[in-house]
Order: C-alpha cells, then structure tokens, then sequence
C-alpha cells in the first residue's frame, strides 16, 4: 500500500510538491450517492488557507478544487474522486539559496539522507501545503458522516505558546483568526503574535479536536483500534510531536477510581477515556489533542551544515507561519474525519448496517 | 488487510484471548538466514511476565514458545515465522459474574456494542496477555536490527503516578522490577506499591522508550512518516492514552530557536525532535514516550450497568496489576522494534541496500 | 500486508511446512455470531484428503483442526479465528536425499535462489499441504456465504488428462473419488490412474468451480475486480497454470454477437461472461476453470543438478498424486469461497447492507 | 487499500472516467534518481492509443501527459509521481440514449446494481480508457526494470480470431498495427477486419506477452506468488476471459515427464513453466498468455431492458473497437512491468540488494 494513502477502506492518497504544478488526491472508497459540488470545498479550505490573516503565511492560493472523476450530475458515483488544485503562488527563488543547505528542525537533511535528491522548493513533499489535500478529501468524509450518522467534528486551539484559554465557548472558535475559544483573549493573542513575529521567533501550540454523534462500535482490535489509527493520523501531521486520547498524559499522575468512568443506566457518568476504550468508541464524545512545535522556519540565524559538509548560518526567509499550530486545527479535524469514515465503513463490512448486531443498550 | 496485523513489509498478526487454549502469532516477511531458537524468547517474555514481583498481577504463565514454522535447522527460511504460547493458568471462574456486567473503564462495554458478543474470561482479546506475542515477536526484529545495523532498543519507567525518578542510569533499569533507572528510589517504589495495592485502588505511569543506531533515512512521507507508525504501535498499547516522540507536549511552549536541532559538521548538536525529521529518522536517537492509564480493575466498587440495563456495583477481584505501566516497558521496546524492522525492509525495497542513494554526509 | 495472507476484509493468513510440526490459519475480519464448531471442518477436510482412494498420495494425516481463538461457546465473536492442525505422518527421510537436489519442476530451485536456504521436507512451504489451512479457512466462509446470502459454492473434475466427462450430473461428482460428473465413467478413469501410476508418470487435469446465489455487485473495479481476485486466488493453487472465467479461452474466437449475454424481462439468456461484467457479479451462476500441471513428482528419472552444480538424475520417490487435479477441486471450491467472502464484506462496507443502493432490477 | 490501486510497494493508482474532465494516475514507491520526462511516455502511448489505423477506434485524444509530483529537475524524487491526460476528444451524446438502457455484455447493468448511479458516458469508469494510465505508470516501470536488471518486455497478438500467425519474427510486431509477428499476414488481416467491422460485428483475440531478464527469485509464496499476482494484473485488462503462464491450458493433457523443465549444468532445457516455480522466478523467460472477448459494443441489435424493466433493442453506435484485442498487446505489457518492479521491489525489501542471499548457481 501507497504510504502516501491513509485508510484502509476510505482510502485518501495524496501527491504534490508546495511549489510543483500541483497539488491533489484521489479519494477511493467512498460510498455513492453523495451529493458533493466544487463550491463545498471552499470553506474548510478557507479555514486552513494561508494568508487569512496577518498572524499565518502571506503566501496567497486561491485554492480552486477541480473534481476530476468520481462524481456524476452532482452525485459520488462510487469510483475514485480525484481533486486538483494548481499551485499558482509559487516563489521558487525564496528556496534557491537552500538547495546547498539543510535547514535545522526541517526534513532537508532526512530527505536528502533518504532519497539522495529533494525538491528543496518550499520543503517539497514536506511542506505543510500537502494538508490542504487532505482537508479537501475530509470535505467529503465529514459530509457523509453528518448526513448518515449525525457526526459532527470540531477543533479549537486550546493554547499558543504560554496562553492557555480563560473560558470556552465553541461560538467563538470560528469568529476569530486563531480558532480561539475565547473571545476576550483574541486581542491579546494579536500583540503575543505580533511580538512574537517581530523578534523573528516561533512558537508552539495545542489543538484539541472532537467528534460528536460517534456511534458505539467504530474501531477494531487489536492494531487497527480507534485510538491507534487517530494517533497515526494525528502524528502525521506536520509539526506535531505529541498525541492524546481523553485525560492524555494526565493519566500519569491519576488513580483507577478517578480515571475510570462509571456508567449509569443513563449513560456515562465521565469522559476520561475520551470516548474510546479497548480501541472501540463508547458512544460518547471521541477527544483527541496535538502538541505542534514551533516552525524552524525563523529570521534568528541557526547553525547548520551545507552539501559539502561545511559549516553554514542559515536565516530561513520566505512565507513561514510564526504558530503552525493556528492552522493547524482544520487540519487535526480532517484527520480525525478521515478516520472516523474509515472505521465507519470497517464497521459496516464486519458487523453489518443493521442486524447481525443488535446491542440492547442505549 | 487485517486488523490483527501490523506492518507492511515485517508483518506480525497475532491471535488469542486470555483465557482460551492459546495465544499466538504469525511473523511474516523476515528475512532468511537469521539465527533464532526458541530460547531466545525466553529474557523479553520474562521481562514482560506477570509474577515476576508482587507488584504485577500473579497470574503464572509459563510463556513457552513453540515455533510452529519458517525455521529450518535453527534459521529464518524467509516463509511465515509462527509463534504459539499455551495459555496454562486460567481460571475462568474469576470471570464468571462479570459476563452480565460491564466493568467500568474496560473493553466489556465496547466490544459488546460492536460485536453484540464478547469473550468475558479475563477480558477476551482486550486482554493485555496479547501483548506476549508482540514481544515474542520483536525478539525476532530486535535481533536482526542489532545484527544488522546495531540498532538497540531500551526503555524504562519514567514516572509511577507522581513519583519521578531522581537520577538515572541504564544499568540499574534490569536490576529492580519497576525498570527503574534509580536504584535509591526502589525501596521507595516497594512501599509505594505496597500501599496502593493495599488501598485496592491503581495508579498510571509513564514510560520512556529510544532506540540507538537507526541510521538516518528509515521512515516513509506522508502516511508512512516514522513517527506516526509509532505513534499507531504505542497508542494499540493496552492502557496507553498519550504518545510522544522527542520533546512531546513540552514543544506546546517552546520558541523555534530553542526547538529545533542545530547541526555542526559532526552531527546535530541537540535532540528535540526525537531523532525523527518529517516523519524520516536523522540518525539520532529515536526517542518517545507514553502515558499509560490506571488499571480500572481495582477493588474500589465502582458504578455500572448489566446486560439487563440494570445498575449494579462493580468490584474486580481477578488477578491485576495495580500499576500495568510496570510490565509496559518490553512492551513499547517491542513495538518500536516492530516499526523500525518494519522501515529498514521498506527503506531498503525503496532506496536499495546499497548504492542506488549515496549521501554524502556525514 | 504479509504475502501469506489473502483477503482484503475476510482476511486469512497461513503458515507451516508440509513436515513440520504443524500447519494452522488466522482467520480475521469473520462477522461475529455465526456458530462454528470443530467437527464441522471434517467433511472438506477429508474430501481434500491424502490418502482417501488409491489414486492420490497415500500420505495419511488425521487432519483434526483446532480451534486457538476467536470462537465462544460455539460462536464467532469477531475477533481472529486461529485454526492449527499437527502434522502426523511426517517421513523427512523421504527427502534427505534431495536437500542437494534440485528436482525438476519444482520450487526447489526458486526457493533456494530466492532465500538461499529452504527446507526440503516435502517441499517444505511450496508443498500443497498449505492448502489444507485454505480449505479449513474456507469451510467458514462457505457457511456464512450460504447462511446469509444463499450462496452455494461446487466443483469438479472436468478433464483427467485426455478424458472428458460425457455427461453431466452434480449428483455424481461427491459419489466417486475423482470428483467426476459422469458416473458411467468412473471405472475407466480407475483404469486410466492405474496404468498412469504404474508408468511413474502423471497427468495434467481441468477443474470447473462455481458459485450459485451471489448477487448482483460484487467485486469492485479496477484491481479489485472479482474475476480478478479470483484469478489471483485461483493460480494461486499449487499446479495451476491457467485460470478462465465464463467461456474464457474460447472467447478468443468468438464473434460479439455470440459471446454477448442478452436480458429479457426476466434476466439473461445466456452466461458466456460467467456471471461477471466489469469485474462485478451479475447475479447469474459464477463460472471458473483453472488448468493443473501434471506433478513432477514421478518415478521417470529426470536431469537436474545438485548444490554443487554437477548435473544428476533425478527419481522422485516419496508420496505423491499422479494427477494433483483430482484433489484440487475442494480447494478451487475454497479459493471462491474466500474470494465471494471478502467481497461480500467490501461491498456492504461501500454501498450498505441495505438502502443507501436501491437498484430497481430485476 | 484502495480497490483502484495495484501493486503493494509499487503503487499505482488511477482515476478518470471515459469521457469526465481528466484521467490520471499517482504513482508511489518509484525509487529515486531515475531521469524520466514527459517526452518519454508518448511511446507507449501512441502503441496503445485510438486512432491508430482504421482497426480501432476512431476516437483521438492527444493523450499529452503532465507530470504533476514527483519529479524535480528531471529526475524522480521518491515521493508520489501524479500523471494527467486532460480528456479531449469526449463525445458524450453519443452515449445519451444509453444512459436508460444496460447494453448487453457491457459493465452498465452490473455497475447500476451495484452503485445504483453510474456515469453511462462511454461506460464511465468501466471503459478501457482507463488502460491508458497504466501504460503510462508502466513507462516508468519499464524504464527502471530495464536498466537497474536488464529486463525486456513485449507482446504480440497471438491470435485475431480463427487466425493464428504463420511464421514468428519479434521485429514484425512492430511494424503493423496489429502487433503481429508475422508481416506477410498483415494483408489479411486488414481485409480480415475490414469485412468484419463491414458486418457490424467484433471478433475475440489472444496476447502473447513476455519478459526476458528477469532474475531468479522475484515472487513470494503463497498469496503474493508472481503468477498469482501476474494472473490478478492480467484479468483486470477490460475483456480479458482467461490467462495462462506459460503452457497454460496445454498442461491439461501433458505428462509430468513431458512437462517439467530439465536442468542441466547450463540452465533450463525447455520452458513449459513460463519463468515460474512455485511462484518464484527461474531466470528463464516469464511467459503469459491473455484471452481478449469481443467487445460487445457492436451495430448488430441485442436484447436488453431499461431501466424500467422494460424491452429494448439496442445497438452501440459510438466509436468502437471491432477487436478490442488488437491493442491490448502494450496494455498487458504493462500490467506485466507493473507487476514485475513491485517484485523486484518486494524481493530486495526481504532478501536485500546484494549480500543476505548469494546463492551459486547462475
């Protein structure tokens, strides 16, 4: 199997370079019938775009899927979908000077240990723009899951460096530039982020992303478990280094009688478990959080070594976000559709739509 | 492919429940020619045993591994490698009332919504005694790794609910039963255990795990990154809810210019990243970690429901470790050695053994 | 995905050499709830046997399969089936002479120049004994194929050599050793074998297989076709040289007009295409037929040459069929189960059990 | 994985219907430092492509592919290569009146039932357009095989319906547009086709293809065996009935002593096994043979219903094929390169480039 295709049965392959002709994927997979038109890909694109706001990359892609297959007078016909998008913001000469360099914190020097050759345009294959493919095929997988099961996806960033929220409201997230769910902090946030910009420097973030409307029953023992494919999708994001499920590293320090959620003949009593256990979803909300570093993509000048060993400074210029983790958070929410419509489909091959199965609790 | 495998190239599928006849496993795609006598399954299966102090469940296996094939005269054949372990110490009558009842933070619940049947004894397939057949078989990896590259894979426990350890040293994680790397603190960790055990309550732990000797270039963009395989291998870890690969959740508050790894001409001079760059390995130590919730099998009653919809108050005798982080440690060494085996077969199908890629650092 | 393994979704993976201690199955991706029991793997087990008329190898293994996992007070529970079966009447000795030989039109040689090593006892993993695991695999699939869908899956023996069935009944086919349509016939094909087997020669065969009840929309294009997999599946059988579906290789001098299925009101007229267009069921009887090479396995001596590359004369002794055809229709039989298995299962996961698909006809 | 991928370390997966916007391919695991460009695909193409001679169809598209990923500076990069072929010359009302009607022999019905919505220009995703792109992903393939081992393949038409070639001349093949070894046929097979494509009516045919240079050992028992995969590969070209390795069909009346292939100390005396044993490479030429139905899109009227369930008439105007064999010849060519680099890729992954496995013989 392609390692650039994650999911076994929803299958999303993606291919391009941040600065080649293009970007694109095809999604296999997914079941017919979907109503789906070019226009709907445009606001989750919007939300991961570059250049949405001073605080992100200036580098502006309009970012116009074309559907190439798959669909027929509106509708998913069951064959593959393949998207496109042109990359037409290409400034290839900002990336000229690092061809001969490896830039610390940056995948230059394992490509190049790797394949002995690299696009150093933009990063190539390892740029972050790659995500927006799988944003776009998450379009797709999110709609489905809403129509038929009601599942309904969200992410907010839930701290910026240091800051951490001082109260929560999801109506805030999706009206300010940094998916921040509180309202009260956004100017604050502002001067953090412009400070931060002017002295050249990055910084990291969290992201919590979660589910609702997950149905019990979606994950498979024992290595294709829910909690195993989120962190595997979550993981291969770029920048990210951490991965949590429900309470996360919290655990740690917790003890069995406080950890464990009980049950009532209502329902759950606690979340704990982030709405998986044994690797299979309880019904309850699924909660997942990413740590991402801070970009190595900076003005203040780092050590590093050239292609003929020699010792170099490099200054990273070109269009960098000071936070990736601001964009990140459609991003952490098209992986975890991706996955959910993968075990969705799982599900339904082993343990049938309706009837083979027929649990008797709520 | 299936659910009870892992890896695309070093495929290990395994089988069995807690209490049924046997556990086993089928290794496939090892290379020929190695070495391997059923033996050598011995110390990693010790390690991992129950029993093998007071703080772990006293559960007695004898964990004897049968090699069924693909050994020939004491040598991988280069055909399916099967493992069989004879379960010997069930005791199905422990597990007789929670056949109607679903145990609070356990499996029980889930697997019966998804499959509408579960094997109660001693939690089925959700039962960590699984994880013996991956240890089993990342004998097998770990030994070819470090024949063949001279990889090592080690871990120990880096935290026991809120106790950290004071100092370190490799050597003393194999002379106590915690993998301790402290041996002043062990008295300590004794009575620790001691009084949680007696409390009939559980508690969560960390557990750091890295691998010297990876040479740079193993791991795969885009969905077959490195880190996010590993992140998929730790999190299908039985009790795991969070992963990190090198600095993890810390890199949430750090700046780019304190993140990211600087190089000289004799190599990198920190390791934040944890050996790992764009989901490709740079030939440092590869680093991660996991935190491992708290048992929920403890003798605190807790609150649930049965088959019948019913309430009832759930008390888990049964034989269980008050802290299963201890026995996680082979665990997640056997799991990254199943991903980086995994990787150098793949690295190699791709890029060649030899001279198709000749970097020329360092 | 392990190379020992078939099946995308009902996936089985099989290990073990013809002489050593035991060949066994994993089967994952089986729905939960179907009623399984030991016993019930005795008829095809026998009906594939060694040793059950004169006319195939005399080996005699008592077969007796035992279940290791994934069934639960006689039921499936969705977790994999591991299935092992003892090797009994092993005879290594047989083969110590040919460790240094290649025999001719045999794996020997592509084994040994593949790994560099193998194990020569009866062939070791190229012996045909691995099919006895496909066969026992199958007998689940078949169950659940006939339960659920109606499905029922048969073949026989359509050519020993030059003869030719001059009638047809399905009745007849279980109630001779040959599997043959014709029971008139019977007595001369008992002939032909004897006076084949006392020559020390063999012969090639033709086996038609086919499955009746599958519905229309199995299969999926374009590398997941059903006569696809089933070519795969089918050549996949020791001996196999030649897979047809429909009229195959006769198709090569028909005209359109001729080979075409017309439909009436009530279904189609004719089944040239052998139930499958585009690589999707049609709904009418499924038809295959696969060609198996004479064994070279026989008493005429025959050039090769050893390990030390001198040339030597080479006499296969040992137990062997002289029509390795005769056996092979249980596990033609077993190949379409498996393959009609897996796709039942990715057709549901893609288009539902029930209602997302509609289709009005017939 | 993706049902419309093929190859499991070279992947290629297509996309695009007949007559939407696009048709394309991603190819992933294409090992890095091979020079490949845009020019070099037109070959393979124009062999394959409508419009030909007046043999084929009439349809013609400048099949210019672009290389979207992939390749940098001319040389391929080891991440995912993405091809296009921009659709020109659809002509979808030729198709309108079909989109209520199942043609006979045709994917129409089949697809409807299995998706309930099919796309009825020119069969949508079931026509041989699709072809198209694994040649194209074949270039890439053919070229690497070809320097890295030295391997060659090529194909013929074996057979135009009754008419079988005279005389065998690999330089003939090329030098008409039937791909016919032997040139002074060529007359009467134009006449051939002419009288035939008069009379409204399509003929079947058969392949011939073959690769020289192959090493011994590229295959893996028992489910990912060369055949076994050559004979999926194969069965998945549009039309194809049948196919065989080596002397498929023929083996059914040979005896072992004529069918097994000698060995002397120079090599193989004879080749009935078509290059492979056991599923593994011999070194000798691996042989395959195809069988090609007549289309069934032909002017002489057929029986069908609509999608009412009612009788209809129908004759398949458009631009049609009257022996869909004729260029079948580069497209399994290409399936059979596609097939071999995935082995050539699996083999090294498990036996390495060079020095696990050394065997003595040639």
């Amino acid at each position: 199997m392609s390692s650039n295709s994650t999911g076994k049965l929803f299958t999303v392959t993606t291919f391009g370079e941040s600065h080649g002709p293009a970007i694109g994927c095809v999604v296999d997979g997914c079941p017919p019938g979907l109503a789906i038109a070019e226009e709907e890909f445009r606001m989750d694109l919007d939300r991961r775009a570059t250049g949405r706001s001073r605080h992100t990359s200036q580098r502006k892609e309009a970012d116009e899927v074309e559907i190439l297959s798959g669909v027929y007078e509106g509708s998913t016909t069951g064959t593959p979908i393949a998207l496109l998008i042109r990359n037409t913001d290409q400034r290839s000469k900002d990336y000229g000077d690092i061809a001969q360099t490896f830039r610390p914190g940056h995948a230059d020097y394992t490509y190049w240990q790797k394949y002995g050759i690299r696009d150093p345009r933009g990063g190539g294959r390892s740029s972050a723009r790659e995500t927006t493919m799988r944003v776009a095929a998450a379009v797709i997988a999110k709609k489905w899951l809403a129509e038929r099961h009601g599942v309904r996806i969200r992410g907010y960033l839930a701290r910026l460096g240091e800051v951490a929220p001082q109260g929560f409201d999801w109506d805030a997230v999706e009206r300010n530039p940094f998916f921040w769910p509180h309202e009260p902090q956004v100017q604050q946030l502002e001067k953090y982020m412009d400070a931060l910009r002017k002295s050249g420097d990055s910084v990291g973030a969290r992201v919590n992303v979660e589910a609702e409307g997950v149905p019990p029953g979606w994950g498979e023992p024992i290595y294709g478990k829910l909690d195993g494919d989120l962190a595997a999708a979550l993981m291969s994001i770029n920048a990210v280094k951490g991965v949590e499920i429900g309470d996360g590293f919290e655990v740690v320090t917790q003890h069995g009688s406080q950890h464990r959620d009980e049950m009532h003949m209502d329902g759950f009593t606690s979340n704990h478990a982030g709405g998986i256990l044994g690797g299979i979803s309880t019904g309850q909300v699924v909660r997942a959080s990413i740590a991402l570093k801070p970009t190595s993509s900076i003005l203040i000048p780092g050590h590093s070594v050239n292609l003929a060993g020699e010792p170099v400074e490099v200054v990273t210029k070109g269009r960098h976000d000071p936070c990736v983790g601001i964009r990140a958070t459609p991003i952490a929410e098209a992986m975890m559709a991706l996955v959910l419509m993968d075990h969705a489909l799982r599900h339904r091959a082993q343990c049938g739509d309706v009837g083979e199965i027929k649990p008797r609790l709520p």
